[in-house]
Formats: structure tokens, C-alpha cells, sequence
């Protein structure tokens, strides 16, 4: 299983921005100001299931998960993190990095189904994402 | 962090049943027969996230979350495997292993916060229990 072909599901290209390309990963921040939230695409084209991947890449894929979530905290403090790989909707192989808040607006449930999405205005949208970038590059990979 | 101490979280007792006893988790089968349900528990007293995992038992964890998506594959077909770390209400840390089938009770949404469980029969239970654990023998670790 190769990057070659590899096209970003149309659905998670309408409901994100791009942060960072990291190894395997796009990382992609969800545009919700509801919740502090990423979703990692692994670049392989076909992936449906984490199985997909050899070992190597199922690795590496929750090293970058790992990573993500030390940027989004260093950027967005949380109470909690969840992590989740659903895909009943869009089938492409996607990992969610979410930040939760006691009280946030789907607490204690998940953010999955949750409502519609507030998306940031391009104000708030283009420092928060200027941040991501740098933590992503900070933190140890 | 180590084993000792370590207790299981009663909520989790309550909704499960005990599989096995995986390197680092407690394998357990939620008991609701909406969804073949998996719910991984590393042995580990106080850890909540991931992260609060060394390197190593995040590998061992995902490893095993994998042994664990193969074995329920075997017992119940699914179409989608839906994996999360959430841990909102129970904060223990705790990875879900859940196999979905288009049109189930939630489908597609998230099975968390989608109603009360609907418990096996106890003739049903043992059954799919012995079924888990000869799974979750024969895979290769």
C-alpha cells in the first residue's frame, strides 16, 4: 500500500483545514469552535481499517496521534482527550484527536454526532493554526 | 506505573464480562448485545491517558487492541471496526474495540451514549465467551 493516489476524502476536505504533512500523516484541524480537535489521514490510498497498515505504519500512525495530542494541548488546554477511529460515514482510514472540556457542548457524549459544526471565523482560524504548526514541529518525534 | 494496585474501575465491572488477561489488558466483553464490544483495560493503577502509558505499553496496547479487533472479526462479522479511547465518565484508562454493522442500533453514529445496553442471556453469554477466548489464544501476538 503506497501514497501513490492517495486523494483526501472530499467530506474531511470540506469540514477541515490543513495543519501539517507528517510522515505518514496529513494532520487536519477540524473546523469546529466547539471542540480543540484534529483528525490524522494516513497517505495511503485505500486504507479503510487500521489493519490496513503493516506494523510499521500502525506505529507510526499512533506515534503521530501522540504527537498531535501534545500540540493540540499545548495549544488548547483539556480536560480530557479521545481518540477514535469510526469511519461509518467516510470509509477513508482516519484518526480523531479531540480535547474535551467538562461541560463542553456534547459532555459527557461523544463529539461524533454531536450537532453541526461552529465553524472559526478566518481571524481566529489562521493563528490557531499558525500555533499547530509550531508545536507540531516542537515536540519530540 | 506499575501492576500493583491496580483495581478495575466498578462501572466497567458492571457493564462487562471477563474475557482475558492479555501482556498489559484486561480484556473484557461489554455486555450488550447491540454490538459485538470489546473494552481493553491496561493493568496499569491511575492511568487515564495514553500518554500515561511509557512508550512501550502504548505499542503493547495498540498491539493488543489489534489481537483483539482480529479475534471479534472471527466471532462476529462486522462491517466497520469502530475504535476509541474516550474515557469521559470513566476516566480509568480504557480502549473500546467495537464492530459495527450497517443499520445497527446506532449506526452511524458512535455507540457511546447511543441508549441503555441489552443484555445477553446468560446461555448466549458463556458461549460467545468461550468462542472470544479460543480467538484471543489463537492469533499471533
Amino acid at each position: 500500500m503506497s501514497e501513490t493516489g492517495f486523494v483526501l476524502d472530499p467530506r474531511l476536505q470540506a469540514d477541515t483545514r490543513p495543519v501539517a504533512s507528517l510522515a505518514l500523516c496529513e494532520v487536519l484541524l477540524m473546523n469546529d469552535t466547539r471542540f480543540p480537535w484534529l483528525v490524522l489521514v494516513p497517505r495511503r490510498q485505500g486504507a479503510v481499517e487500521i489493519c490496513d497498515l503493516p506494523a510499521s505504519g500502525q506505529a507510526l500512525l499512533w506515534d503521530e496521534a501522540s504527537q498531535a495530542s501534545r500540540a493540540l494541548r499545548a495549544v488548547a488546554p483539556f480536560d480530557k482527550l479521545n481518540l477514535g477511529a469510526l469511519g461509518n460515514i467516510v470509509r477513508q482510514l482516519h484518526v480523531h484527536v479531540v480535547g474535551r472540556r467538562e461541560g463542553d457542548d456534547a459532555w459527557p457524549g461523544p463529539v461524533w454526532g454531536s450537532g453541526p459544526a461552529r465553524p472559526y471565523g478566518e481571524d481566529a482560524l489562521e493563528p490557531l493554526l499558525a500555533r499547530l504548526r509550531d508545536e507540531l514541529a516542537r515536540v519530540p518525534r
